[in-house]
């Protein structure tokens, strides 16, 4: 110890373990401190461990001047996304992650000051941790825990002919956001914020899980745009999946854009093609459906009815009655 | 379908889900045919879940032009060797990838055929995953998942005083193979192949779980060097640790090469510092380390008595009953 400041300089990835991850686990007496790179879950009768794993890469999920405290949580809440529309309640992650020399105190600071916020906020704990340098972009990857009651996580296979499908929140702010973000053309004042702080800061529908667990017949999040995960629910449960886009339930800022496109159908199916919303998309027999709803504006989550389930295979879309061409069948990152 | 060869042209990452990975969940019901993005684990009484991530980047923790499949091995034995030494019995695994454009189908497929070689020689299933794009090097996360009986995972912070140190194997191969893999003077023939297996290839120690559970006090992968990993057992447990390095188990090749140092002193310290050997290095009291040698041997497995641990800190390393001067505590990836 010569006095120095301990966080100057370049960064060795076992400080950075020690002064910023430690703190993250220690209410989590399973992950020892993180000194034994294990943590030792208990066995919790009566419940399934849901896991799941996601990852971001600089370039492609998130932009490099993105602030680093903002990619750490928006790393956690595409990972709660998938809890959430799987009826799961969070309980830990474990991160790993890989540095370009770039990163120095400052920023893994704030990163950590991310993940410590959205912990707090979402009932999460560090269990354990995995940190290197790289040549390349910031690429960081988190396997996300979660419980719900034995047998109850809402799978993807259990969509019904005649089954409703719904929606939570809005559609196509993500999409709006990434454009608005870029800075592009005909997004200026405070919809291109809200548009942009969508894209960049999703909001993961963790609320809505009993209300999934007790009421839908399967479920997604939508990360890869409506209509391609629309699209998996119909594939796993061997169905087609019929959507009403007039119906899609629209922000005021993608409204006022939708208003601004000299081709609404095309307009609409951007929306709904486009990524990032982090939206729950669910179904629900028809006689379910009017107890989802209650139950997810109870919890302050606007779910809305968007189309059917229906015998055969692949998603229609339909814009004033007429079934529209899906060239696109959802942003697929990379 | 136009009858064209699927596995032409650039590869959609949902199709490599759907042709490569989804036959490695196939033995997991728990992971639903991949359709689901989760698994649901379900509780396992009088078990606990052992969890731990590692992760590996290109040019950083292997060449670019090693084989895929070799790659794709690896990264599961550098997980599986954390289980080991945690006493841990091999469950099953969460992959997150990053692919370069540059990785076409062969190189994937061999990628998937690598994880399927060494599931079934680990008894490991997949399930969960995440794969994307990257501008940058190939970088992959594991997190894996193993059983332990209910609160027997082997800590690193269990060591006391007096308590015996111990390694498996033989220890300086993976850093002479890092040299030998890259050309480097004075490597050539069998052991120069050799070593550079060793080096590419870990041979992860899960034989050696039960005995550990059994008789270690506490344990310690070695993937940083044994000074540091030795080290790390001694912080965890408060305690100081003294290795002696005449006794270091040497393998034909590193023991050759050892006899062609003009300093033994220094070319041990080499050997003890150096990183990649995937053994495990584990404390047990006195009375409790001639089982443990014979619970070891029994699977198959020599260890090697090396050490003491001892009131204080740090690591002491003696050859020839004079201490050495440590400079390096061993190797830090990245």
């Amino acid at each position: 110890m010569n006095g120095a400041d301990p966080e100057s300089g370049p960064v060795d990835e076992f400080d950075w373990i020690d002064r910023c991850l430690r703190p993250l686990a220690k209410d989590a007496p399973e992950a020892f401190d993180l000194l034994d790179d294990a943590a030792a879950l208990p066995s919790r009768p009566g419940f399934d461990l849901i896991v799941s794993t996601d990852a971001i890469v600089e370039g492609v999920h998130f932009r490099p001047e993105d602030p680093p405290g903002l990619v750490a949580r928006k790393l956690l809440r595409v990972n709660l996304s998938d809890l959430a529309a799987k009826g799961a309640e969070p309980y830990g992650y474990l991160l790993s992650i890989a540095w370009p020399s770039r990163f120095g105190w400052p920023q893994r600071r704030a990163f950590a000051e991310g993940l410590g916020a959205d912990q707090a906020a979402y009932g999460l704990r560090l269990l354990g941790g995995d940190t290197s340098a790289t040549p390349g972009p910031l690429t960081a990857s988190v396997t996300i825990l979660g419980w719900t009651p034995a047998g109850a996580m809402v799978r993807r296979g259990g969509a019904r002919a005649g089954d409703v499908v719904l929606v939570s929140g809005t559609i196509g702010d993500g999409w709006l956001g990434l454009a608005a973000s870029g800075g592009q053309e005909g997004f200026t004042g405070a919809d291109a914020d809200w548009l942009s702080g969508r894209y960049r800061l999703p909001q993961p529908r963790t609320g809505l899980a009993p209300a999934l667990r007790a009421h839908a017949s399967a479920a997604a999040d939508v990360s890869d745009g409506l209509i391609a995960d629309a699209g998996r629910i119909g594939r796993a449960s061997n169905l087609g999946v019929d959507l009403e886009l007039d119906r899609l339930p629209l922000s005021p800022a993608a409204s006022a854009w939708l208003g601004g496109q000299p081709d609404r159908a095309a307009g609409l199916l951007g929306l709904a093609a486009g990524g990032d919303d982090y939206e729950v998309v669910c179904t629900a027999a028809p006689q379910a459906s009017a107890a989802l709803l209650s139950a997810s504006a109870a919890v302050g989550i606007a779910m809305t009815e968007i189309g059917r389930v229906r015998e055969g295979r692949g998603v229609r879309v339909f814009v004033g009655g007429r079934e529209q061409a899906v060239s696109h069948a959802g942003y697929r990152h990379g």
